[in-house]
């Protein structure tokens, strides 16, 4: 019996401003990654959603990036290596030390933005800053984009992890997303969306765009929660995912 | 046989700007009030000192304050009380973690700044930020101003706490500091200001400035090394204790 | 024929989170109050917005608050005074030449949140904070709360300025507004909202809630537009105002 | 008879941090490239470095770079090119204003950082920074560096600019600068900085490591204040210029 974690990113608000419908989300994943303050969140904003995912058993992520709030951790940075390591432990150690004053674990490590697309071309640098989250936390599962550069760091270091997929995303045939400018590209019809996560879960492959198979753990699905029709694709691939009778449920770490 | 532990501000440097001869401090004192990103350091900053502090034996503290860069910690803010708790457990939970990076441990806190100062006359205030620090690390041991608000909030948690005097500020006779635009304010003698900590360890009481004598915990001295001066008193200060027989050690949060 | 000017804050967007609904303001205000990267606003958004407010003919304020992103300038600071002129100087600076590399100009002041609460309150802050701005832009039309230290401010300056109003809060009779927290603080009725003004702009008087009339420059009314109410409310104002044969015009600095 | 002018970074300071001896290097230099605020800098150090240059006769620039003090505008960043170029339009913006409101004026830019760099290998880049720069402050005078694609964007900009020489850094054959990790890229001493920079502005060319003679246009050579040997190559550089008959004046932004 096939079974899947679902996840999102969350606690992207900050300040005064708000962003995504973290309680809707929160209803559906099992898995929420949240902001540390980097790119986005504050102490506010992890506190509450931490507190909602917890006393919904949804599992805590950090969810470190480039500490550039004004980018959102979407610009490419040239930050020394050991820089990178240390804002990373930084941001991990904020998440860690806020979840346990509410009673609550941080289970997982995902990277966002710029920083999570570097790591997913350069395995030395993904390695680097999951031995840095690591030694933070040692217990943390770390995600890992499914059959990237990522993968092969976790895969390097022999620490527990997670593969992950995209609901609402094209796979060119080497595993990376088909470039967002591409028509196809991204994945705006629900029904579709789910069919799509079943047949790959059933499949433990990722279907390329050409038809392609390739073989891969997953272990959870992103979802997005940013705009209504995303928290509609989150709705409806759960609901699929249930109706074919794969299990929902936090990933392990470990092949299953 | 008295004893009394050495504590200073450390890791107060940012990015390209360095503050503070924090080298020299850590063969100095006992306890090191590390900045954790709020009014001060940064993750580079604060992994470089812990690590130090640790190579030598000196106890680490999480030193927060209100989340003010620009302003280093110095401006009151009225920030609402449940975010300034949650800023604070965000910094404290920051330290805790990179120390675990480093194979070290967290062992005080001591408040920063305006808000340290505000704390100081403010019971309620104080007890809620020592919560919040206490609810992220339960075994941290609370530096306060001795004979202020900050006291009476620590015996009202009944949690681990160590006293601190100045070396090198004089005191009126309700236990605060003199105005720093006084004449005699600040001590820069620094055989005078070693003369003094013996006098007031030996006495365990605060001496002021009129001549009057206020008995009080005292399980720590607060030194600087923001000038080349500010060292020279802290290694007086010091050696001084050293020649009367007073032992230098970690407080233990206890009653001794 | 009585005339008057429209206001709302914009430009409150920060990086990657939207604020309010500015393109739909900006089709009713005549002058519009833009943030200038102190407590909201970046170098993009201020840029977007004053584009738009320019081609719309609506003229531009610098909207100056507490250099604080995270708090949304709404905390009070106790920021040393020249410090802060020079953080007034730095934002309007910023406004100015933003402007003008749009062809455009600022026309106006307003100043935020906390900073403006505590000009209100405390006649030579705002003074001091006025003469700041004008010494980047000496000819700033300075916007005030009617009746308040603000305004004894600019009578002792002797510069331009222009009284406003609020169409959606109650009044105490000593000028001041009703605590939001109190029933009736806040006016959520589009249509009552547009006969105050009304009342208010024909009377040349604050009409208080306790029904006294406090006669009182009235150059500008000052609209909200965070919300779908808020903009239902805006347009209600200017459509009544409108109805009632009042001119809808910028304020010109000077008594009309 | 050959003029030439001096020109070094300054106001990098930022709040309570201190950088750089910038009163020394006020008596030494004819221009002085201001931080402002993006990478170093705040409105406090800005207005008194600018007084200070005001009152010396020493000729003002604003030195934009990245949005990035964490990281003192050192790390190359994928900000998207409108959004950069608001991002130089607000940092001139913000000198241009602060000089004003003291009665002086901001003659010159200069890019700092990493920033600098990626202009120095992208005339596109440069020209779209220039023209960002000049839209807000059409009278700029552009610093660049000699024979770079900086000074190939000013060229095709057709607008005033000045070619800049580094005193104490060694040349490649195609006008960039040694590495730093070579040995002999850096320049220790004052006397031999002092005549190589009598030869080249005598020369009208750069002289590379290997003896090859670049003709370039020299305006104005770089020099540095952050350190006492700094000051003292600054210095130097200066007595020697002067003892060689040359005129130290800033320069017009046109060939002399």
């Amino acid at each position: 019996m096939p079974s899947v974690d679902l996840n999102a990113d969350m606690g992207e608000s900050f300040g005064a401003w708000k962003m995504g419908d973290d309680a809707a989300l929160l209803d559906i994943v099992t898995s929420a990654n949240i902001a540390c303050g980097g790119h986005a969140g504050d102490a506010d904003v992890m506190s509450a959603t931490m507190r909602i995912a917890h006393a919904n058993g949804v599992g805590i992520g950090a969810h470190p990036g480039f500490m550039d709030i004004a980018g959102f951790g979407r610009n490419r940075m040239s930050v020394p290596r050991a820089t990178l390591q240390n804002h990373v432990r930084y941001q991990v150690a904020a998440s860690v030390g806020m979840a346990r004053s509410l009673g609550a674990t941080v289970r997982h490590l995902k990277l966002h933005g710029a920083l999570a697309n570097m790591a997913s071309e350069d395995q030395d640098l993904a390695r680097d800053l999951y031995e840095a989250a690591l030694s933070v936390a040692p217990d943390l599962i770390v995600m890992v984009l499914a059959a990237t550069a990522q993968q092969r760091a976790v895969e390097e270091l022999g620490c527990a992890w997670a593969g992950e997929i995209f609901a609402d995303r094209a796979y060119n045939d080497d595993a990376t997303l088909v470039d967002r400018s591409l028509p196809g590209a991204v994945i705006h019809d629900a029904a579709r969306a789910g069919e799509r996560m079943v047949e790959m879960v059933r499949a433990e492959a990722i279907m390329t765009e050409s038809g392609k198979r390739i073989p891969t753990r997953i272990d959870t699905i992103c979802l997005h929660g940013d705009t209504a029709e995303a928290v509609e694709i989150a709705a409806a691939v759960r609901s699929q995912l249930e109706a074919a009778g794969i299990t929902l449920a936090q990933f392990t770490g470990k092949d299953s």
